[in-house]
């Protein structure tokens, strides 16, 4: 007598669902897999849906990966759309299921359930959030409705400067209306640092984005003209033919508490290295479960479609593998938050920690420092600068993040530093790292080996590093190495100018008694000028990044107190 | 009374010698630092040489990365042009050096010595070498003859397919000269493998470059229209009015062999991890050392930019710290060829041991995948494939090599892999990577990931791979799985049409008496196929890569002997 088949339900059919539909099949033929989603579609381009609603993307069908029918016809899976999961009956095993369309429930038993409920766009409880013409962003649903109001809109007001804020920024400025971006933080894009967002802040407002930071939505009312009228807390109105919600997402729990699923301390689901949550036949995968970050230890909320997918691959592989007492089931790794945003030409690429979550955490055995090499050598025609934060351990060199925004070879970087850090990499790995170089492509001293040998000199005691916060501190006598008609351009105000050129005429110039920090263009001259002073018996510290970096730390600092670093 | 200075001479003053001069002084302000060129410059960029030929890079000053004034000025070092050093006096620690446009010559005492002699092009001894209109491409003096040249030619035969054959065939084609290029080899590109190598054949036919593999020149002759005749092996004769040598280099070792300093089984200078050669006091960087491959275990010689500048550092610090008896004297961790070429708008990068070079070596415990991954997703506009052949060790996942040929995104995926290598990554690392995806920069299973997930899938048995170089065999049934209408467009000559949507109904004309292979477009519907079949008790391998890796197979194999792989 043949066995009963394996009943494998899986409530959520995008990134993590539709990962771990597909891969549980592959490993396991016999097995009934059935997948509900409430929405219209499966596997849908999510992270598209931006250029979607900017006309980048023309097509509304390149949006669906895959369809039910795929599904089907492909991998013999069973795909119910418009079709919800309202509760678990953990004890029988089992799902009540409603069918949007007809309203008809029923039951669906399992032998193992894998959830993928995903997360929810947050609308505040402000007075006029419901009104017609404030739209969130999660679905091809959602941007259809943007779609139709840019047939007549002119204006929009988006509230949040993370990703999608800053995506639909660029999108909605294509389709030529005017924008306005509210963030109720002192910088946009949130997991990067202040002295690095403002960059992109300059690049948007550049591109005829109103940007409102430090400021928050206090309500959206309908106004005479018909139009929408978005109160902010500075007192101003603005008045608009739409507002996009970008403020971000919650993780969609309401199924796992009503089950008495274990929820972990950010309000995700818990669920160990092999995405099983606290019932054993039950896994979860995607931007519902909270997740450890691997440089901090802390958990997280990443909702992120690379870490989804890999955790739907790896919740199949356990349902199935554990099932048939395989062994070296894949075990999740954690998130280290590798992410990159596109705003207008400028890519901003991050990995690993900020140095604002460091301090929160209380973790300072940490370093910062600024680099700005060009994506490939100069001499080679059209070479555009990459602005690096690298954060490393004091102690042993391990890396900790990193930071690039230009506009071009920026994820490059970023991916090669996530691999070292993902290996345990330390600064010294980044020294000595060998990458690809021609001319048009690189430089024989990657960005990437600067980055680390700029670390591995301080950590080798040969650089010594100011701390920009510190900057304008009493008792530093501040000198400028650069020519004098670069510092005639521009200066910080108090630096004395010595060229590095005839740094080793002018010795007796500098001071014993005071601090001195040494600054130049962007760090390289008052490098060269920090050893050979250090030799010659004077003290001095390095402003990492030179002017470079002092201008967006001004600029961060105009609208932050000391502490917002 | 004052120790005297020490005294730190190098010999060349380009990549590693330049480093090494730098590094010294911030290692050292009190040594005294001389560099010797024979050549009229220092410090130029020698991977720019074929772009300024072609006029991509237009000003021969851009060339310049550093003047002996600089180095005079801001490092205090003293650089000598135009200055050979003819003699190395170990026991007396003297070299003697010849001032080139005097002819004087002079003894130089030295405590440390760093020699960067480089690599000279070969010149073969073939009738009619020496004929004016037969250039080599080393320097800017080079560099200069062939632009003269530039303004009557017409025609160009470039003898060599490697980086500097491929880049100068780029470059003359774009000033409009009719080009053709000579390789003794079956394929061009020696580093990566002949069926990935077919792909840059082709741009090169594409883009006009007359190509002629398997094929050697005999002679030079000047003929009586005045232009040049080139006799080939076929027995051809080609009229040409310049001729471009990119053989290859040999390193330059004179100075080494006279000394009496120990050579390595390649020719090249040995020296050990802190780039010190047989001599305590002397030290070697650059073309002329040979290093020891991270893969292969061997000893190469490995011109390369990137790695002649790391040694450069490395060898000043060892010069200065060992001085200084300190510790941690960053090691020279020997090379892993990581290397990028650019072909006509195709990127070509690769990292690690070839297959080839495997089987040179006997290292038999290895499988390679092959795929096609975009640069980013499909649904974004503008994507372009990149393919790749990853190489691992079958018996613990150990990554030993990449290869990928694209129009974007090339080097990323080259670079991250190249990272995992130097850090002992393994395939299932490549699968676990967190990299950057946002849909205009990649996907959330990142095409390295996919590398990953492709070979960890081999590894766990859940993927059986065909051997491409037995296609054709007997007793191979061939079943593809595409659609009716991808199949009709194409196929391998034998392959039956069984598409994965059919198969599940199909598996009763699946044969259990011979041996399955499965394709079909790129290897990801005929991974699911596999998957389904061995479940169904259906054995079966999977060729890697599909039909698009089947058309490169093809054409290598039309010009080579299987033992060629």
């Amino acid at each position: 007598m043949e066995k009963p088949k394996r009943r494998i339900l899986i409530v959520g059919g995008v990134a993590g669902g539709a990962s771990a539909a597909a891969r549980a099949r592959r490993l396991c033929e016999r097995c009934e897999i059935v997948v509900f989603d409430r929405g219209p579609y499966v596997s849908f381009a999510n992270c598209g849906l931006p250029y979607y609603v900017g006309d980048v993307i023309v097509e509304e069908k390149k949006l669906l990966v895959a369809t039910p029918e795929l599904f089907k016809n492909r991998f013999n899976i069973d795909v119910y759309t418009e079709t919800e999961v309202t509760n678990i009956d953990r004890s029988q095993q089992e799902l009540e299921v409603r069918n949007l369309k007809t309203g008809e429930t029923r039951i669906e038993p399992y032998d193992a359930l894998i959830l993928s409920t995903g997360a929810k766009a947050i609308r505040p409880p402000l007075p006029g959030i419901d009104l017609p013409g404030i739209f969130v962003l999660r679905t091809i649903p959602d941007s259809r409705k943007i779609r139709d109001a840019l047939q007549t809109a002119t204006r929009a007001v988006i509230v949040g400067g993370g990703f999608v804020g800053l995506e639909m920024a660029e999108n909605l400025r294509h389709r030529g209306l005017e924008v306005t971006l509210i963030e109720m933080a002192n910088q946009v894009m949130p997991p990067i640092d202040p002295e690095m967002a403002v960059m992109i802040a300059n690049r948007l407002e550049k591109n005829g984005v109103q940007l409102c930071l430090d400021t928050s939505v206090e309500s959206f009312a309908k106004n005479e003209k018909g139009s929408l009228t978005v109160k902010v807390s500075s007192g101003k109105s603005l008045d608009t033919d739409l507002v996009i919600l970008a403020i971000g997402v919650r993780p969609e729990t309401t199924l796992f508490e009503n089950a008495g699923l274990r929820l972990g301390e950010c309000g995700g689901v818990q669920v160990d290295e092999y995405m099983q949550t606290s019932d054993p036949n039950i896994w979860a995968v995607g931007d519902v479960v909270e997740t450890q970050d691997v440089v901090t230890g802390t958990q997280q909320l990443i909702p992120l479609a690379g870490p989804a997918n890999r955790q739907g691959r790896i919740a199949a592989e356990s349902v199935i593998r554990d099932a048939q007492r395989k062994e070296k089931t894949t075990r999740f790794r954690g998130v280290q938050a590798t992410m990159v945003c596109g705003v207008f030409d400028l890519t901003v690429a991050a990995t690993g920690a900020s140095e604002k979550m460091l301090n929160r955490l209380g973790m300072t055995d940490y370093q910062a420092v600024y680099l700005h090499p060009g994506n490939h050598v100069g001499y080679y025609p059209g070479a555009t600068p990459i602005h690096i934060k690298l954060l490393f351990s004091k102690s042993d060199g391990q890396i900790l993040g990193a930071q690039a925004i230009g506009e071009a070879g920026v994820t490059r970087r970023i991916d090669v530093i996530a691999m070292a850090m993902q290996m345990g990499g330390t600064v010294f790995d980044l020294e000595e790292s060998e990458l690809c170089y021609a001319p048009q492509f690189g430089a024989a001293k990657d960005p990437v080996n600067l980055a680390g040998m700029i670390a591995a000199n301080h950590l080798r005691g040969d650089l010594p590093l100011a701390n920009w916060k510190e900057l304008g501190k009493n008792d530093v006598e501040l000198i400028d190495v650069r020519s004098p008609q670069e510092f005639e351009k521009g200066h910080i105000p108090g630096a004395k100018n010595i060229p590095l050129e005839s740094l080793r005429e002018r010795l007796s110039e500098f001071s014993t008694e005071e601090e001195i920090w040494l600054i130049c263009g962007v760090g390289q001259r008052a490098y060269y000028a920090t050893r050979a002073l250090l030799q010659h018996g004077i003290d001095v510290k390095n402003l990492s990044g030179g002017m470079q970096t002092y201008h967006t730390f001004k600029k961060a600092n105009s609208i932050l107190t000391p502490d917002s670093f």
